[in-house]
């Protein structure tokens, strides 16, 4: 199912690194290719209702293959995926989600951090993509 | 686990008083630092879809440790966290929802009120928080 | 829908003060005759998962008018309402439940109590619904 | 709330390791006072089905504050507890989660594992328990 637990550990402890770099609390979830989790952290006083966010954003991330802010972009009111949230027991479509590509160019799995607004999110995220992808 | 019950009481009876003077019909409910229910009252007569909504906006509000109605500003179409009520099992948005503050000026619990509109669910919410952190 | 706010808190606090007595720690719901929850305690380091059972006692006493524990000795395994909590989103079918009857003989809501063996808990409900039957 | 981050990564590595001595492939959770996930690991190839009962398994465990196989003694049919696992949005009663205590003998979270036979869960699950108390 694409990542390993070695692989998804490399990812969150960069994410966690990175967030204690930039002074956030964040929920940290690793999904596999099958959209399960694999590994998850809660830093201490990191926002509780982050919890289901951040494994939501990792599990929309991987069921669309895309970020998940760019799925947000077409679920507004008028655009093409509106509401889009309902399906799946709940999506979380604002930015913090990402998926990672496997050396194929094969999605093996995705990242998903909530604690603080959604930019420093998807920093969080993306540090973890990259010391998987950027290796 | 913060708020205690006798706390918890105390607050519940603070915006019951409120509610009465204010001869509105409410659902109330306080729930401790692990956003796990303490104590509840609904009033004769208070609308029974604001039970569940009170309990909601009490849990919302320990979830992100900040007043309800800040998140709804966030949630709304086009803004950052759009949909983010689809997290949690449901997440309330609306005021009535009031985190508690304990000594050390950290989360203990959190308040919420349903059952008129929103100003007037908040101003209960306030009582009760008040009858705690005015001490 | 049967009964009052008041008489919930008369129940409840009975019930509390012989959880009190008992040297117990007890979750106690009451449910009014729509079988939805009108007033609720959790006592300090009761435990948490009794929260939930307190309230589906509370229910499921009002759902077939009976006690609890009258309910589970039909759902056994070759009973003639085996499994039936299944319904319901989840019914709690061993001791802890009890109906609370109005003026004319009507069943007028439930009481439900968990946290300690179904003895005591069945105890603290009987003492809850004394309270108000009893007058 | 309990149990910190870093104290949850010690007892989900020693978990973890006594996974990989006894050649048995688990996932493995953590919660806090509050029962709310703080780390999980799924191990590669452990059962996919074994993600949510090692969280379950944590969350009863703290729920009831005892071993989750002591309450599957007292839920079998005929037992005072038949069923309870039907409440808290399902429980898991068989061995394999235990509470962790506390310096002053409260508790403050649980582990849960799954993945193997109840017995090796049940190890797996002491050896992140002893990481902890045993220091």
């Amino acid at each position: 199912m694409g990542i390993t637990l070695a692989q998804a550990q490399t990812a969150l402890e960069a994410a966690h690194q990175k967030a204690v770099e930039m002074n956030v609390k964040m929920n940290i979830a690793v999904v596999d290719a099958g959209a399960n989790l694999v590994a998850f952290i809660r830093m201490d006083d990191a926002w509780l209702g982050s919890l289901d966010i951040s494994i939501k954003k990792a599990k929309t991330a991987r069921f669309f293959d895309m970020p998940t802010g760019a799925i947000g972009g077409l679920s507004q009111p008028g655009g093409s995926l509106y509401n889009i949230e309902h399906s799946n027991g709940g999506l979380i479509t604002f930015p913090g989600g990402i998926p990672i590509m496997g050396d194929g160019g094969k999605v093996m799995g995705a990242i998903g951090v909530s604690g603080s607004t959604v930019e420093d999110d998807h920093a969080v995220a993306e540090a973890g993509v990259q010391a998987i992808e950027g290796k």
